[in-house]
């Protein structure tokens, strides 16, 4: 990998070029797009390139007890208070889009080389901050790293989480450098920190649809993942009268459509199973068990309690009339995240043309705004297809991400005090 | 593992005996039950132990370029001619039960014992064969072992398929000691053959309703897999309305009770779908594409064939529906096996209580029917469940089916000739 590439032809550095710098790294031939699990040699590659084009721009880059990398523009003083922190995550879902985590790193590598031409000295710190485990496609949980840095995760409970070849995460932390001891809350890292400002591709048609390039985060619906699980009787595939089973794999899909039209009844829901496996799996074999996984998401916390319990409910019922039967779990409960208004607003002035969007994905400022005055950008992305390989942002599009992104910093990071105090309290992980 | 347990008090082997000789190796602690893929250290550790049980009993073992262990009892003479073919498979389902496959070698060795207790001397030929990937549980592909050896299967084909871990079948049996160049049609050990019967475990509920410890089977149903997939448009869970979606889970989830639904409309057919794997198979994605394995069987092959042309042009329409597209294919199909009828003729003479059963399972003996005259003897199995951990003989039937195969082997090793030319001629694969 070189970095010729990110340097137009004038000798600027672009979004566009970093972007294709890393276009290589961790490309999925088999399901098309990116896999770049947290910690895999595709991800620890990008770390490096980070670290790299950080240490290129004169920022002091450290990488803390929780995976989380840090890269700081000091002020004169060196003080380290009331920072401004931009940036996002490098891991992707499997098969994933080529923005979704990255755009947010080269954007802000970007807005800060469009500050230092502006001869912009900072009278508070900025910091560019990479987070591990945003997706939680490795280790389960996602927002790993920031729910560590805030506290909101138990370490215990983060060093015993296991990949699908069984690793834990303390093992393959240490393996990557870091001392599994000290993961958890770092009360002093968050002490330095004055707000967040995150900017990341939008993972919906909201801009599209708008005809515009950029817009400002409002909120972040709540969402949660449960675990279904239906049992049922194990039995040979071809010995076995269709009458006399009790078949999961039955039951797990009257389910999955239960839980599409309960959706459907709910203005404004998503409901969603994506990851499904019968055990033991084999095709000649009945399943004697069906592991299901339910993503739920709702602005109205209140309506997705509801909709899940409906869900359960109505699982039980098909269970029943299948032979079978049913347990069910909460994995991740996290209630909907209202950004810091006070910053919203000045982030209005700062950037008049962007309109204000609210989201249905997660995202480490979501964690954040419990903490610290919180904010998103949010690039169009043409397709609206996230998650996926056709996720797309246009060239023109990520250069006007990072000039909003420096715009706004521009006027934040000129301002000795936070903007509001109305910080969000809820907590981000129950249950 | 020791052997020690495998002789009673009294100082003579038992089926039990042995059978608790080797219940300790390959036991699945997530699945419940055995997990023993061919190939695999718990199968090659059964390998082991079968070649030393052979060993002890004074029997020539080889084994040959396809993999199949052969333990032979020869005659005076040593000449290897219409030789009486005993014998099963050590590999499993995972999670399967204790006795699919090793009841079969275990109650061979006891056999044979008994003919010596009672100072038989063969005037034919016996060996004892361990065939290779029977259940199809790693390479996908049932029967494998005899199928290269009757030629039923491309050795091509063969060498390239791959297991889960993307390991072929060639380098697989290269590190287990097989020169996979050399797999394939086996004429001349065919012509050493003949006639097989393989004693199994019944895998439903026939004798357990009878009340009757052994049956002799009659016939094999025909059966086949077919691959499905539904493609639909990956998306994030979070952000994609559930008015946008093109889901193939949903798609997928429809398809299987159709599936279900169309089975239970043709009488003694059975369908199942035991696995499914969705891509990318991330809790927070729309999966992009759902890949499905359906397992069909009936005892007239023209309602197998009218029951999956139903299946596929029911799962186009549904996928229409839910804005996706299928497509679907043969993985194998096997019409079904009427067994020799003169052998079981004879068989019925040696066994006089043992009532005729079919069975819904795929053997070796289907297999094999097509080349040699071939029957199979079924030992109770008071669960009637299969490919399950569930899976139960009682000790007592287990010894009285090693009793019945060596009461029919005394008939039939004092015989110089076949007894019918019926062979079944149809072939083994298609498609």
């Amino acid at each position: 990998m070189t970095s010729s590439a990110s340097k137009a032809a004038t000798g600027t550095v672009t979004v566009t070029g970093l972007m294709r710098d890393i276009s290589r790294v961790g490309t999925d031939p088999h399901r098309g797009g990116y896999s770049r699990p947290v910690f895999s040699a595709a991800e620890t590659e990008l770390r490096s390139w980070f670290i790299e084009q950080a240490a290129r721009r004169g920022l002091d880059v450290t990488t803390d007890h929780n995976g989380i990398i840090w890269a700081w523009w000091d002020t004169a003083t060196g003080t380290r208070k009331d920072a401004v922190i931009t940036g996002s995550h490098l891991d992707s879902v499997p098969g994933g889009g080529e923005y979704d985590g990255p755009l947010g790193v080269a954007s802000a590598l970007v807005a800060v080389d469009l500050l230092k031409t502006r001869g912009i000295r900072p009278r508070r710190p900025l910091a560019i901050a990479v987070f591990p485990e945003e997706e939680g496609s490795r280790f389960g949980v996602a927002c790993l790293g920031s729910r560590l840095l805030t506290g909101a995760l138990d370490p215990d409970k983060a060093r015993n989480l296991k990949d699908a070849d069984g690793n834990t995460y303390a093992d393959v932390a240490a393996a990557n450098g870091q001392d599994p001891r000290f993961i958890g809350a770092d009360h002093k890292t968050l002490q330095q920190l004055g707000l967040f400002v995150e900017l990341h591709v939008e993972q919906g048609r909201g801009l599209a649809d708008l005809g515009k390039p950029v817009a400002i985060g409002s909120s972040i619906l709540g969402h949660g993942r449960w675990k279904l699980s239906v049992y049922g009787q194990g039995n040979h595939a071809g010995t076995t009268l269709m009458k006399d089973r009790k078949d999961p794999m039955i039951a797990a899909a009257k389910i999955m459509i239960s839980i599409r039209d309960t959706a459907r009844n709910y203005k404004d829901a998503r409901a969603t199973v994506g990851r499904l496996h019968p055990v033991p799996g084999g095709t000649n074999v009945i399943a004697s068990r069906v592991d299901m996984w339910i993503d739920v998401r709702h602005p109205r916390d209140e309506v997705t309690a509801a909709l899940v319990e409906s869900v359960h409910l109505n699982a039980q019922v098909i269970a029943a009339e299948e032979n079978c039967t049913v347990t069910f779990g909460t994995e991740s409960l996290s209630p909907t995240v209202h950004f810091d208004t006070g910053l919203r607003d000045r982030l209005q002035t700062l950037l008049p043309d962007a309109p204000v969007l609210d989201t249905g994905a997660g995202h480490d400022a979501g964690v954040l705004a419990a903490h610290i005055p919180t904010a998103m950008l949010f690039v169009r992305n043409p397709t609206g297809i996230s998650h996926s390989p056709e996720e797309l942002v246009d060239d023109a599009d990520a250069e006007a991400g990072a000039l909003a992104l420096a715009d706004a910093f521009a006027g934040l990071l000129g301002e000795a005090m936070l903007l509001t105090k109305d910080r969000v309290q809820a907590p981000m992980m129950a249950g």
